[in-house]
């Protein structure tokens, strides 16, 4: 009974079932997110992605693994902006991972399969035809996608505020992802402020440290969590963040320089996985130019990077 | 042969034929005025609108008629805004006025019929059949227009530079009109004041004088003339105007907010017809609050209206 509750909740909320191509230009017009139900039907990566599978088709296959000490990569600790430490193992590596977090075990680092660089043509070509990308995607946007990635972690990662200059179609094939989503003129709201960079480095014991990256280097980046219940005034009185849980089978249309922050909650193996596309952002729109005049005039506003 | 020439001109320039739904979708997602071709061979009004027809039809119609000296309607004169005498006269009087001007008298005031509270579904319901909606654009706008307008006038008259809060599809049945196109995003260049308002009054012997309003009001107007091949500075340096000669059976996309400096061309009956619908612009995409943040900016940078 609760379940016919939530999917009516969820039905109401706002959900596009299979759009034509003309009702997604329209979406893409309205530079709003949407999700899109209906769409994932088809891909065999939503009945073939078991652990058991994954291992026997690209269990071999060198990956880069992003590891931190709690899912933390790509994110403000202390005063700087820290990466993750990056090393190359073989898949069934972070596989043993997942399964031992899911038989409760919590030692070690956390690993997230999270390179961006269109990893579905290259490390996990052997995937490729598992999924499918949408045709009316492809009329709207007028070309193929840029890159296709695969993110595979457990609910322990977490991506922080952060946005693309892409269009984004993210698709959830096992697991829940929680994203916070906040339109890109709101960025008065989320305290950029440059930050020095450092990078997460093993030391003893696999253990890893924060060491400040050498030579210096500073980054802009967006220093709220828009999922902590208490922020700047600011924050709290102008920004109104969507939260958009995306159920396994879903996809989230996530327009171009939406800021965005991702959780995750684990699927019954004690995995999480998803792949989006990314197209290119139309740069002869009015978005591009006038979301650079409001963080400029933002930033002039605020005397700069930091606080007033 | 120079028709060639022009023919391959005039196609290479950014002209769509007959849109489907979806293209049209695109093309308004990019907020850029095009030119439609291909969509106005099956309306009535391309083959019926000739002065004897037109009188047969609404001859007796009485309609409200804008006078000015000079086809100046709305705009500046000296230091006012200046509105054109309006006055409620049958069809047959502009239609007997466009073709004493077309024997070359010019005698009297400049008559255009340029009402824009949708008089094709009033004074002139029974011109309604012979002219059809475009059904892309009910789709792409998800819903019928707020409005079709027919305007009849001739090459005296000029319609000045302004914006309306309405996608607008502009169609050309009779004569041509060259359109003056700027980017919202170059209000800067147009140097908008507060002018007092007048209104043409007649005086003696049909003359027309510039009356001023009582009491005095005052409005924002764009003080630039962007056919005049002197303007400011800063008119010069930034400002990019698009020019279209509208051919009759040419549609033109004129998105919402676009500023727009109108001429027309008569054709061989000395007569310029056009019929526009409007259509609600989406004020839940970023354009609408961009335009406005854009515009404080601009008027707070030169310490409100008139020049720094």
């Amino acid at each position: 009974m609760e379940q016919i509750v939530q999917d009516m909740i969820r039905e109401y909320q706002e959900r596009v079932h299979h759009p034509s191509a003309t009702e997604f230009a329209k979406i893409v017009s309205r530079n709003r997110p949407v999700v899109i139900t209906g769409v994932l039907e088809e891909w065999p990566a939503r009945r073939n992605w078991s652990l058991s599978n994954l291992r026997q088709k690209v269990g071999h296959t060198m990956v880069d693994v992003a590891e931190t000490p709690s899912g933390n990569a790509d994110s403000v600790v202390g005063d700087h902006f820290v990466q993750p430490y990056v090393s190359v193992q073989p898949l069934n590596s972070v596989f043993d991972w997942l399964e031992s977090r899911h038989k409760g075990s919590r030692e070690g680092n956390v690993k997230y399969v999270q390179t961006q660089n269109g990893n579905l043509a290259t490390e996990f070509s052997t995937l490729q035809h598992d999924v499918l990308e949408f045709d009316w995607a492809k009329e709207v946007f007028g070309s193929a996608a840029d890159a296709a990635n695969i993110w595979i972690g457990n609910s322990e990662s977490v991506t922080s505020l952060h946005k693309d200059p892409y269009e984004n179609l993210y698709c959830q094939i096992a697991g829940v992802k929680t994203f916070t989503l906040i339109p890109p003129w709101e960025f008065y709201c989320l305290d950029e402020r440059l930050l020095p960079t450092a990078t997460y480095q093993p030391v003893a014991n696999d253990k890893l440290a924060v060491v400040p990256d050498s030579p210096p280097l500073s980054i802009p980046w967006l220093c709220v969590d828009p999922t902590a219940p208490e922020q700047s005034p600011t924050f709290s009185e102008f920004c109104r963040p969507l939260r958009v849980d995306l159920q396994p089978g879903e996809v989230l249309y996530l327009p171009a320089l939406w800021f965005h922050h991702v959780g995750q909650r684990s699927d019954e193996e004690g995995k999480v996985i998803a792949v989006n596309w990314w197209y290119d952002m139309c740069y002869s729109q009015p978005l591009y130019a006038q979301f650079n005049f409001m963080k400029a005039i933002v930033l002039a506003a605020k005397g700069g990077y930091g606080w007033k």
